[in-house]
């Protein structure tokens, strides 16, 4: 049983800006000799989250959208009376998604269905570069 | 330290079916050595979630009428445009409750509570026939 | 490789109640000899959960009005024909949240943005004694 851990960095838009970072994680598995394991990933900060989707321009902006209903910009955040800043809406959303998710490995290969992608989700309201904590453990060649 | 991994295949009704797969897990858990460990969970495709509740048919129902009011069906999605199908909300849904979920193995059992049981939410708009991994590791006898 | 084993015992108000247990977290954490791995973090019990926060008054106020506004307490619940309770919001939030969260280990440090707590939710409509079970496992000292 051996244990990696590495650092993603990923430039962000902010704004419940979607990205697909399974390449980026194919790229730090492909370094581990790990052939049965798991896979830990986990975004630093309180603004962002992890989790998968089919990753096509159609559900990233309806994901966006169910953002929008369910955790609205546009009302009263308590949050804003502490620091004047207006990420209220950004901090919920993230709480709910959450920073942490796990995929399996097996036969030396990430397993992910066809149409899935890990997905970070920066909701903060600025650019932001976020780093990916991303830790492979389990059976060795 | 010991890994385990192994495949449940469950079919499913799709459209939110919600299906207590805790005695599943229970039996590949007896098949492993580990008395001490975590077991992580991962159902493959991006329509389907892993969580618990106290599975009872009343909050079935109530999840389900959850995800009807946060994620409905009959509002516009962009992703039907892409495939012409219909499933949009299931992919939101899923993307919320995740695929992965982990439970502490402690004196060679299953942590749960009394009344907690862990849930395969399958909210594709058909039937479906799934795979759920199973990883057990941790400490053998 | 080593593994550790905890429980944390935290006493809640319930009601949705929000509590930082990072410094618990930071307790066993430092009883452990690990200098690289990961922490699994499991709240047992089907109607609390964990996830991570910017743990100041004002954003708990706001996670507690979202959960008012996405499964709100006085809408009807099938949950309580069965049992003749009231705490069917109390179950639909957690299985939301979910009650497993981990979190990195590296350079014997846990890893968290500087304005991010782990949080237990105690949806419950009780006071209630909780036992998180803390599992800290990777390379030793």
């Amino acid at each position: 049983m051996d244990l990696l851990t590495d650092i993603i960095n990923v430039k962000t838009e902010g704004n419940t800006d979607i990205l697909n970072i399974t390449p980026e994680i194919e790229k730090v598995f492909a370094k581990a000799n790990i052939t049965e394991g798991i896979m830990h990933l986990f975004v630093i900060g309180s603004t962002a989250g992890l989790t998968t989707i089919e990753y096509e321009p159609g559900l990233v902006e309806d994901l966006r959208n169910y953002f929008k209903r369910t955790a609205p910009e546009d009302i009263d955040y308590k949050h804003h009376e502490r620091w004047h800043d207006n990420n209220g809406h950004s901090h919920i959303r993230a709480t709910i998604v959450k920073q942490s998710f796990s995929l399996p490995i097996f036969n030396k290969k990430i397993i992910l269905g066809t149409w899935q992608q890990v997905i970070l989700v920066d909701f903060d309201t600025r650019p932001r570069s976020r780093e990916i904590v991303v830790q492979i453990f389990g059976k060795t060649a």
